[in-house]
């Protein structure tokens, strides 16, 4: 492993904030912000109470997996310098996980990493998005 | 007006980094961090100098944009304190912008909201990603 795959993996840890596109069964794409954890192997995503417009069919991102299971999940780091730019994309298929042994493992995952969700539990009620990743990119500026 | 949209078009104007979403013709996103500048209407995203993996065909998000213009551009704000989260979607068209009057406005555009630029200088042999909004979606955790 070298040193910048090393800062890749941590960064892909502990970044706070990542970005999750999906798309819909016309082709355009969906993009929004997410807390998101990892185990090393899948992400996971809840549907936390943070206040969302939830029209007749639910969210749009849960729509759009269940129409088009393939996601992309990017983490990235920016600075003015842009010699310290990079980033991780993962390219993936996403399930939505239902309460159940892997859906409490990943909010232990989740409340571990953010504090936050240590207030706002995640409702068993909602669903997880799980992503298992079948491509991973990374891009640093100094690579 | 009011002064949450008022914050939320500062956020679209002022933030320094965006997250593009594109599709393949196989209907998996593709996600990149950018920077982007907008007049107001359109949103453009050089394709600079900073160094890239360019697979024979080009880049990804030019390739996919020549076969699905459908986007979505997110800028959003993130802090720990998740009263202040907010964000922008931007779903639209994607063009690509040759050398000529647009390209070198959207250059000025670019080059006013980044110092960088100024010394890394946007070639006019790249295109640029001019994205025309079809639907814009915000939202604020205090809204």
């Amino acid at each position: 492993m070298t040193g910048d795959r090393a800062s890749t993996n941590r960064l892909a840890e502990e970044a706070r904030v990542a970005r999750l596109a999906t798309v819909d069964d016309s082709g355009a794409p969906h993009l929004v912000p997410v807390c998101y954890a990892t185990d090393g192997h899948a992400y996971y995503s809840p549907i936390d109470q943070k206040p969302k417009r939830t029209p007749p069919g639910g969210l749009r991102r849960l729509r759009n997996i269940r129409a088009n299971p393939r996601v992309a999940l990017l983490i990235d780091h920016y600075e003015e310098d842009w010699r310290r730019l990079r980033w991780v994309m993962v390219q993936g298929r996403a399930q939505l996980l239902e309460a159940g042994a892997e859906w409490m493992q990943a909010r232990d995952l989740l409340e571990a990493k953010y504090p936050q969700y240590r207030l706002m539990r995640i409702g068993e009620t909602a669903p997880m998005i799980k992503i298992v990743p079948e491509r991973v990119l990374d891009w640093s500026a100094t690579a």
